[in-house]
């Protein structure tokens, strides 16, 4: 058994190193400064702590949903967002989209040897701005290194606990016929924000990615008493995917008015150069709410009073039957692609 | 805004790939295949839905917690373990370090473009296996893929969500001088079984992996009533890294007795050839447990009893004042070194 010569006292590594190390992962005293000078700083004010490894919380009851995701967009910084943003919104989204109430995150790193720690400074930062904005402490985390080429820099993978509402959480199994479709805005700029920058494309006027918190539009139904039969968040796949999935797991058809969708002339026009669908392109601040027809005008009064959901119209309804149907300014009817072949990797 | 030509129904790709392919993460059809015929089939036991993004539980109680681990070792399958057991049960000790009873699972895969999709099914079947073991739900996942050389086959994020027994959790603020330290069995053997099957190494006679649940070892002190001050599983950096992270987060001095603490002969032979202490090695079935003096006879008595922690010992006791000293056969004294230096990347 190997022994300490008795030059004991925690000496910290002389290496003042500004890019990862592996030994930053390996559980030492590397790894503590890492946690100590990089990571526990950034994230003290969202509730961070070096502590056991499990953190205990309490909620008043156990009404509960759990969601996670892992983020790989590349690049980690975009217009309008960044990876930390985009990991705490994603997270909190998938959560008030159940309506539950964002209470505690995890925060998982997986670190490639070499990258700046000024960019997982940044990267923190986001996480930091984003929790403080949804309101949700950042209760544990983990941190690991990878070698160089065994990863891209940073991957980050948050969990959410929410609290939910009492009464049985929306979904598509309450998804009726006669419902209204609304979507809360414009489709498709994350998707093309991401792209525009890992391309080095020079599109002129195309806005920032959407990247947002959805809580306060959510909240905004609620507190109008809207009887909210499903909340789907058009992330991965746009539009398109949300309401394939989302038809074909309610067993009914939806029909949506081609007009109605929204969409920003410079996204429009550079998702033609590209040969995009924007239908198929990811929004990170974009949802779709299906709610009783009765209740529709008053559901949009609400979303548009709130600026994230400025946007929102009745984009479709739904009909006995399945799958989706664009309906055309012309009244042509035809069936909306399922998300299909080029694949837009790493958008989130 | 590109359309369907007409050629509608969901047509599933052609291609039959047996690797993953970037189009796997698109939020597409071959990302819903990749999870009916991949994913799903090999979870259904365990919870797995595909779903909504977050997935509803309830608990009799609001009294949580929350933990989170990312797993890159490598090679991911090693003797005694692989990556998927690997994660489920390291998610779940953090838990019942924290007397927390595991209740719910996330999964988070990060895909690299390439992987043989029966190694994620292998993978996937080691979740599996240990979700029984552990009695847990996986309730909720996501799966990116990144393309090929931004990745290692996979990676996996897991975040649990335990129960707290009522009363404050046990922690380093609630460890006193005089508290007994047992440690449930020997150490090391985690470390070595995936470094000498990563490195190629051909030692005789070397033990699995003890990579292990430990809840049943922890039921066991509580149903014996042990007043438990403190848990702590030994795992990245070793018992070395462990105690000190112990003690400092105490503020007491941790006394540990060397020739109490077991190291398998051929793991022991193993680390003298590789230049390792074993004290810093990993484990991944292993803890240790500060108890009063009074109750350790009893506390070991209930370890040993139960096959994951039956070689249970006590290794030391806690003092006033600071630092982790090791107290040879002979009486002498000197300090435990610290985890710092030569990293063991990727052991979990």
């Amino acid at each position: 058994m190997e022994e300490n010569d008795g030059n004991f006292c925690p000496i910290f590594p002389a290496s003042e190193s500004s890019v990862v190390e592996l030994d930053h992962g390996s559980g030492g005293l590397l790894s503590r400064r890492l946690l100590a000078e990089w990571i526990l700083p950034r994230l003290a004010g969202v509730g961070a702590q070096a502590d056991h490894d499990a953190r205990s919380f309490d909620l008043p009851h156990g009404r509960l949903a759990l969601t996670t995701d892992g983020f790989v967009v590349s690049p980690r910084f975009f217009p309008g967002g960044d990876l930390g943003r985009l990991a705490v919104y994603g997270t909190a989204n998938d959560l008030v989209m159940a309506l539950a109430r964002p209470r505690a995150l995890s925060l998982a790193l997986i670190l490639e040897e070499g990258l700046p720690l000024e960019e997982l400074g940044r990267v923190l930062d986001g996480v930091a701005a984003a929790a403080r904005e949804v309101g949700v402490e950042v209760l544990t985390g983990d941190t690991k290194v990878v070698e160089r080429g065994a990863g891209d820099g940073i991957y980050v993978t948050t969990a959410g606990v929410g609290e939910r509402a009492p009464g049985s959480p929306p979904g598509p199994h309450r998804i009726r016929p006669g419902d209204a479709i609304l979507l809360s805005g414009d489709v498709a700029r994350h998707g093309l924000a991401v792209l525009t920058v890992r391309e080095g494309l020079g599109f002129e006027g195309l806005p920032e990615s959407d990247c947002a918190y959805l809580g306060p539009a959510v909240e905004a139904l609620v507190e109008a008493g809207i009887e909210v039969h499903c909340l789907r968040d058009t992330t991965r796949g746009g539009l398109a995917a949300a309401l394939h999935e989302l038809a074909t797991a309610a067993g009914l058809a939806f029909e949506i008015w081609q007009g109605a969708v929204a969409v920003h002339p410079a996204v429009a026009a550079a998702c033609e150069l590209l040969g995009l669908d924007p239908l198929h392109v990811a929004c990170e601040g974009r949802f779709l709410a299906v709610v009783p027809a009765p209740q529709a005008e008053r559901a949009l009064g609400a979303l548009r009073a709130v600026p994230v959901s400025s946007g929102a119209v009745q984009v479709g309804c739904v009909r006995e039957g399945d799958g989706v149907t664009l309906v055309t300014a012309s009244g042509g009817r035809r069936p909306l692609r399922p998300p299909t072949g080029r694949p837009l990797p790493r958008i989130c």
